[in-house]
């Protein structure tokens, strides 16, 4: 059973370690120990053993995890097995990228339009969708009642844009407008991603080796 | 005086103080408590502190926090003032966003060169830049000194791709192939971006709370 309030930092452990069982399933590996498992990502067996056992009771003493067992179960956890329908909203290059590259089904969702406020766009295929005019998006919410919205647009549009998808029933945002939304999240989850962080780390972690 | 071993995810959150701290500047406002600060942030004044603490002095009781000169000191310690070159190796899709949306001066960076191996994208233009093949990699490192790579090239090609460029001199990876790559962490730095578990952490925020 689930407990309540688990940290970021765990959850935010726990894709990984679905990544890594899945690539060690695909190779046929059986089980792994805690400090096996451990050594592979950099974490201590005590610290993995503590993540997971927020989200219940995995492993036995002595034999270990069992990989394909524990990764169906993070699998559940995570949501993967669902199939949520999303839309991408905003068909720039970025829009096409994620279309084309990202394999929503992998990750619980599925695509299931793609939106655009310009009219040269629209009308054009990406990733085997017609993009529609965001004119479109209330008669499609209401009929296909998508569930998760990626956002692909520029930040001054983001707020007003979210906040026009939430009253329109959708529950999550993948993030890309390059600001934290503001959403309430009793009702709205919101995923930023701030590939700019990502490379500031980058740079800190160079500057700090590189003195 | 900067101290040893900080914490990964104190790390992590430099970046958002960061752009927080810039936005606040760019309105014009001249210091916030850490109080403020927190709550904006969504974390604690005693957190905030405590973070700001392992990197040095900063703030003054009673008076809080002076944004321009705090912003302007984290972009010392995060690298940010540094005009380190970097190369973009795979000149697909994600590779063409990335040259064209990433303001790399922002962060530390300069886009000095992209490369790929496909000859019929050789000779191509983006960003400004002509996209050299992978044969000029060796004559143009030795001549330009690179820092950083962007790897965005299939996940088959990555190891190999990153050990040959360690090799020419590399010191950071910012890693957009699907893999996490192996490197000793004293000389070479990786940040891997992984758009995948950022869509299973809205996966499971989602599920969690939509039972």
């Amino acid at each position: 059973m689930q407990k309540t309030s688990i940290s970021e930092s765990v959850i935010r452990r726990l894709p990984r370690y679905y990544r890594f069982l899945s690539a060690l399933e695909r190779i046929g590996q059986e089980r792994i120990s805690s400090k096996e498992l451990a050594s592979q990502l950099g974490l201590t067996a005590s610290q993995i053993r503590q993540d997971l056992n927020c989200f219940g009771e995995f492993g036995q003493q002595g034999y270990g995890y069992n990989i394909s067992a524990l990764r169906k179960q993070l699998k559940i956890i995570i949501g993967l097995e669902k199939k949520r329908s999303a839309i991408i909203v905003g068909a720039g290059n970025l829009g096409k990228v994620i279309a084309a590259n990202i394999d929503f089904e992998s990750f619980g969702f599925c695509l299931s339009g793609i939106f655009d406020i310009d009219h040269e766009i629209c009308g054009k295929e990406i990733a085997g969708f017609t993009v529609k005019h965001m004119s479109e998006l209330l008669s499609f919410c209401q009929r296909e009642k998508p569930f998760v919205a990626v956002l692909c647009i520029p930040q001054e549009a983001a707020q007003e844009t979210a906040d026009t998808l939430i009253a329109l029933g959708i529950k999550g945002f993948w993030n890309f407008s390059h600001c934290d939304l503001n959403a309430d999240p009793e009702i709205t989850q919101v995923e930023n991603v701030h590939l700019g962080d990502s490379l500031m780390m980058l740079s800190y972690r160079v500057t700090k080796n590189n003195k």
